[in-house]
């Protein structure tokens, strides 16, 4: 039996759709303009890392503890341990990634922290719901995005997918599969070949361009020739580590909401006057997740 | 009826696919270390562009007079007038391209320069051999390669793939083609959604990184705010304009050679330790055409 309350409640999800419908020359940009707030959720504090570099360039990281836990657990505690305060960015590699670590004179690793977590490089398909994009992709039988993040499937796996600014953990040769204390973001082309070989563990959601303007290193693999050429790091903090009214708030689009499916139909078949002929296509690692950033709320 | 010449080549030739077949697990690096000299082509110095900026660092740019050769005989005027000297990079736009130009007081379009060139988006498909990906892709029925080119097809047409550091000519609204004054190279993801949609003419071969790591520009787009944040251009000239012994000397991997083929194999199918699970998959973006320098001639 249905209540007023609810009755309106479906009318406007109702009119939403129609609308959405009626409007398919709509652009992303009017999309997100016009997104409702129920589009958008908030980004736990407790799951997004600060960088700040020693020029003061801030770096907001969201992590995702869905798909690597174990990993993300070493991350929070390293974080909590302030384990890369007065760390470098080590590596710039053009059109690869961007790596960085704690100081090279360290301390053992905190306590809790596994000095080899399991290999989270994929998880049971099981973190609902799923929007598959429509679209052939090289590396996966089916892509799509799960709870705000890019990802592939096999129909029985998930995995993250390693799009501009994905973040993974660092390793050497199997079995190790990192302890999560050096950290990379993909700043060219998406690696895909890296997929399932590597723990992603989140994302640069703001400032990325920090990292991927910086020079790159001209040592092999884009290593920085020596300690005097690598940008410092100043510290690393968990957001909830912060005082509630420094801690930065953002809000990512939910990708099971009518918005994101709407924005993702708009970026496979562009409106805007600019393109003569829309691609009809969209690669996963192609459209970036809708971000915002919330003013502080001390302002 | 075969000489004892032809046979030995013919031996030669069958003795290279065996053994590519045996070392399945060559590397993409092994393969091409050991490619012959005939897997490589020089770059014809006419169809080459070097920027160079005011700080120095040089920009080496490859033509493809074969996909946009209305655009590209633009091209080459404007550099053989010195269009761009004293000019800036007006734009550096996170994770989609960087753009320059000429200086803002500039002359009128030198002799025989078309101020609307036609629309070379795409070409019939008959430049051969086209060495296609067995893998799918989102945006064209069919990836591959031809003459050292990325390219997508529908079997009809081809064109060029916006790729990382491939080079475009930056345009207005339709039916707006660009005189190709101001040019922009892909500095991230590649945004495929631009194919068909914008002439390609060119792409980076040397100093990517010279565009790439530049500041971010603050105005919308990527543009920088004012004159004095641009990078200037010092000068942008044909390679055949320079003397002989200071002429850059570049080759590119024949796309038909065998080299090339287990290259891609290679790429596909990662043998490399670090490896746990290979792709088996490639994106025509995520194979970089194999590019060498040689020594300049008077050293």
């Amino acid at each position: 039996m249905r209540t007023p309350a609810r009755w309106i409640t479906t009318l406007s999800i109702g009119a939403l759709v129609a609308l959405s419908h009626a409007a398919s020359a709509e652009t992303a940009d009017e999309i997100l303009r016009r997104s409702p707030a129920n589009a958008w959720s908030q980004i736990d504090p407790g799951q997004m890392l600060i960088m700040t570099l020693a020029d003061k360039q801030r770096i907001v990281i969201q992590l995702a503890p869905d798909f690597a836990p174990r990993h993300i657990d070493n991350i929070r505690k390293l974080a909590l341990a302030h384990w890369w305060d007065s760390g470098a960015i080590e590596r710039s590699q053009d059109n690869y990634v961007v790596q960085w670590r704690g100081p090279v004179m360290h301390p053992p690793l905190p306590e809790g922290v596994s000095a080899s977590p399991p290999a989270e490089y994929e998880r049971a398909f099981g973190i609902q719901p799923f929007l598959p994009l429509p679209y052939p992709d090289a590396y996966a039988s089916k892509t799509g995005y799960i709870r705000s993040w890019p990802v592939g499937t096999d129909g029985e796996k998930v995995w993250l997918t390693h799009c501009y600014g994905m973040i993974g953990v660092a390793r050497d040769m199997p079995p190790d599969t990192g302890d999560g204390t050096e950290l990379y973001a993909v700043n060219g082309q998406a690696p895909r070949q890296l997929d399932r070989n590597i723990a992603l563990v989140g994302r640069v959601i703001a400032g990325m361009d920090a990292l991927s303007a910086l020079p790159r290193g001209k040592a092999p693999l884009g290593f920085y020739k020596s300690d005097t050429h690598m940008p410092a790091i100043e510290s690393v903090r968990l957001a909830s580590e912060l005082p509630p009214a420094e801690q930065p708030r953002f809000q990512v689009m939910r990708t099971a909401s009518d918005s994101f499916k709407n924005y993702i139909r708009a970026r496979a078949n562009r409106s805007e006057t600019f393109f003569v002929r829309p691609a009809a296509g969209l690669d996963v690692c192609n459209a970036p997740i809708p971000i915002r950033e919330e003013p502080a709320r001390h302002l």
